[in-house]
């Protein structure tokens, strides 16, 4: 990775403001907009699939959201994601508990056979069902123990064949070759809801503006730099969702050259 | 009730971390899964339902919201409560807005004879209807005057045979024969959307560590104590709002114990 | 416009409480029944068209906001205008993103064919939309340059019959022949997602309680005003949120006469 591409690309995304079409869910829906407009991306939200191919189509990345699926958004994402691709825009795939139901199963095998996907972001459960790896699962949450983040991610990798990024205690991104660590974040991000949803729709972001590696890259460690910036000793979860819209309000290369914390491997 | 029970019950909730089935509405998901969180259950929304009664299988408990109802997702309360009588996990119903149409109505009806609830947490309107009492309507609001609030839970209590929860200037929780008041709360709690679905879902995650006559207790009192620990003189409702979930991520047993204020009469 | 009744209908809307049923998006639904509840109104969300007639029925006004549209929430919107006419109560209609698909241009021409309108609130690719006016879109944000606000806004005022808003830098109030500038307000709100949304909603809720002008005044005036009192140097848009709504909560008849910057031209 070279630091001056990646702080480049997190002042580029304020200046061209990429519209970053959203099929996701209501629960984060509200804080996926706010964190892509504090950002400097501009949010769509559009989930009807009368629409969603033509609001893709105008838009410069795509973000699908596994949560709260219906029927109904899963057509959309698949008209979606085949307008992305014929636009060759970058699409980001945030499988959701794909572990807690056979329709999500099914929405991600539809999804992925549809067309390309550029990024999935997922924890430790959701990257282990896409890659063929048994874990248990706890709801949309991850689980934690035996095989190694690094490994599951590099087989979700090869598996898809596209670049993967699994989020944790320390988040790793991974195209199958090359291999980053990224080590910003606090573990106070875990109890706010969203905190994956805006990682992935940040990384849609910045694949809007930057090669999809960077962008996997500085779409997972924005979020975690993001709680840094927010974050004091006896903080309440209430206040910390606050802070992290006025972190990412300030973001910008400078503030990602002194943050960012990450290792090649 | 046992104040030791109760305060263990508070803190088992954030050891235990129940996983919570919310089938709720649009308007204050975000809130309801971010109150959860805070106060240490894991929430999971979900109200396809192609996967409703497959997610329920693997929850602690489920709460059932009529908030921004739709044909789909009666559908999906409809399975959910199947499930969740076959696996015997407590059932919360929150009769949003019960008076204000008839699809409303006739939800509950349907809801009501496709399974067992264990608790029904509503207001003054709400609560009327259900308990077969005219009641003006303004609304989601309740209505104020004539028969008591206790007259009116439990009433609701004896005809639907369950624990009801009637919240108010004075809360109250009845199974017909055991009343309890709960004096917690500000009256500003009222002018925060979703302060009541909340409320519902907390009172639905305790069930999940607690026997149900306690936890209705418990999920009122939390979100009363929370709006009391947020409050202060001047504040306005934005505030409010952050605070309520910087004082559910410091709920414990211990400060239960030192806030908590109700009777049994 | 004058200047008392203006600040009247600012008190009266805390005293009357009025109920708006607010068919909207589920991005901006929380913020909308906030902002609604700070400023003393009784927001009521329902969208299915089973319902949302007799919602409206009992409603003092209704807003019609087409973010996230659906079929089904196209036809709770046809259904609504009908009972909204029928009973004689404001409508509001906010065309989100009017410009980018045709199933909103669609949605837009069917609602307007179903009954009338009283208010129009968009930005300026969207109000060129309706006005007739060949605009560039990017995604549901305004465009710049060309043609003026003002004309722009007269156009679709004569176009649709109805007092038309067009929100930017200056707001322009006009029913093709009166015209009114708004100065409130400060541009960090364009960075908040449903800062359109709730001035929609705001001018509903007014709508319901003064004469239909002065309420299109009041509502773009408003939610400048809560801007204006929220910010200060070097605020972030998360913490300017939650200003905004405490900002609302002390809104009355004073502030706006202290804070109101407006002319008639």
């Amino acid at each position: 990775m070279n630091i001056t591409k990646l702080t480049a690309a997190a002042d580029k995304l304020r200046e061209n403001e990429p519209l970053v079409h959203c099929i996701t869910n209501y629960v984060t829906a509200t804080d996926t907009a706010n964190i892509l407009l504090s950002a400097g991306a501009s949010p769509i939200m559009a989930d009807d699939p009368a629409e969603s191919a033509e609001i893709t189509s105008a838009a410069d990345a795509l973000t699908i959201n596994l949560g709260t699926i219906s029927q109904s958004r899963i057509e959309a994402m698949i008209n979606s994601i085949v307008a992305a691709n014929a636009k060759q825009i970058p699409v980001v795939l945030d499988p959701v508990g794909v572990n807690a139901s056979q329709l999500r199963r099914d929405a991600v095998s539809r999804i992925l056979a549809s067309g390309r996907v550029t990024i999935v972001r997922g924890n430790r459960s959701e990257l282990s069902k896409l890659a063929g790896i048994a874990s248990p699962s706890h709801g949309v949450d991850a689980a934690e123990g035996g095989i190694s983040a690094e490994n599951i991610a590099r087989k979700a990798a090869e598996r898809l064949g596209c670049i993967c990024v699994l989020t944790g205690a320390v988040d790793v991104v991974t195209d199958g070759n090359r291999m980053v660590r990224v080590y910003n974040g606090v573990p106070m991000l875990k109890k706010i809801t969203g905190a994956g949803c805006m990682t992935s729709a940040l990384t849609a972001a910045f694949a809007a503006v930057a090669e999809p590696f960077a962008a996997a890259v500085l779409g997972t460690a924005s979020m975690g730099i993001f709680g840094e910036l927010a974050y004091y000793d006896g903080i309440g979860t209430g206040s910390l969702h606050t802070g992290i819209f006025d972190a990412a309000w300030g973001f910008c290369g400078r503030i990602l050259s002194e943050k960012l914390k990450y290792e090649e491997c």
